[in-house]
């Protein structure tokens, strides 16, 4: 049951965020706002509230967040995280788009794919704000993670963790600076490149 | 006359954030407004949103952001980033303390040094929130000085910075979950430790 409702409501926030971007994408994300968003997606405006909190957290929310310690365990190799994030960004290229936009064909505003969402992140300065308050959240369930298993001590284990996550994020904008056209990933590996010998069988298994 | 302006600017703003920091300690973050700061510290309600723009900016604000590009050339090795952090926290730990809070000896709540404003960056989620949009800007501001002079990439200039940037941050952390006793820097040698191979004189220059 409890199942069934988390994945209702993966559904709904999904359906949210698809109607939200179109309205951004349309009428540029200041002028859209929570109460058209609701509308535009058939839900109160209270439920999209209840979900993302803020207009920010609609573009920022991802199914990362939303995932248990569990899952976060089986995500990351704590001995190669440098190596765990490229799988998880290269599964988050390859995914189906499942917006629809495409089979619309609504011409070169339904941007799909990574650079539909993200290029929020760099150009509402409002948005970047509320990215990197995730990314520190994020850091925060991570780092206990890395300390559990690795020979660094908690500070360095915290440290560490901080420049992988604030480093993929580096790497995120260099993309966008680049126009999106290239895979996140290629970024992602050029940029973290110099952070490998942190963790050695991350230099082992990814060599230069 | 600039310099003139400027530094009057630093000592309103220092002046401030100083009764700023008393009416915090006294009432909580929360219960304090920007009208009474600005009462407390005989100067406008909008002198204080120009200074500072919100509540948070207050306690986040620091000499470092109204750094000039020339400052922030000098005071960065951009060969050992890691080394001029070091620097940089070390000559903060040893100034003296101009907050006027000791003479006064007002007590256990009259805290003084980073302890008086760094613990708000860990204990009001909203100043966290500021203060890594604030590492960000720095960090934007910090990286083209380390791509003009390193072997890194661009991409690996902008990882590293924020590697570095958001490093600091949780080195600081980490001081303050330890309650503040031992000093900042040692939290920055040791949880930096691990990226000093980022920079090869860095290693040089401070062996493990």
């Amino acid at each position: 049951m409890s199942g069934l409702r988390e994945r209702w409501r993966l559904k709904a926030m999904r359906a949210i965020q698809e109607c939200a971007l179109d309205l951004f994408d349309e009428r540029g994300f200041a002028a859209v706002t929570i109460e058209e968003i609701a509308a535009a997606a058939e839900v109160s405006p209270s439920s999209v509230y209840r979900y993302f909190g803020t207009k920010e957290g609609i573009v920022v929310a991802d199914e990362f967040d939303r995932m248990s310690l569990e899952a976060l365990k089986d995500l990351l190799d704590p001995g190669d995280p440098i190596g765990s994030l490229l799988r998880a960004v290269r599964a988050y290229e390859s995914a189906p788009d499942t917006s629809g936009s495409e089979e619309a064909g609504e011409g070169p505003q339904a941007e799909t794919g990574p650079w539909r969402r993200v290029r929020y992140f760099f150009a509402e300065p409002s948005v970047r704000v509320a990215v990197c308050a995730n990314l520190d959240r994020a850091s925060q369930r991570i780092a206990p993670l890395i300390a559990a298993t690795s020979e660094l001590t908690e500070t360095q284990a915290r440290v560490t963790t901080n420049a992988l996550v604030f480093g993929y994020f580096a790497a995120l904008e260099q993309w966008y600076l680049d126009g999106g056209s290239r895979p996140i990933a290629d970024f992602v590996e050029e940029g973290l490149r110099p952070l490998r010998s942190v963790w050695p069988s991350s230099d082992h298994e990814h060599p230069a």
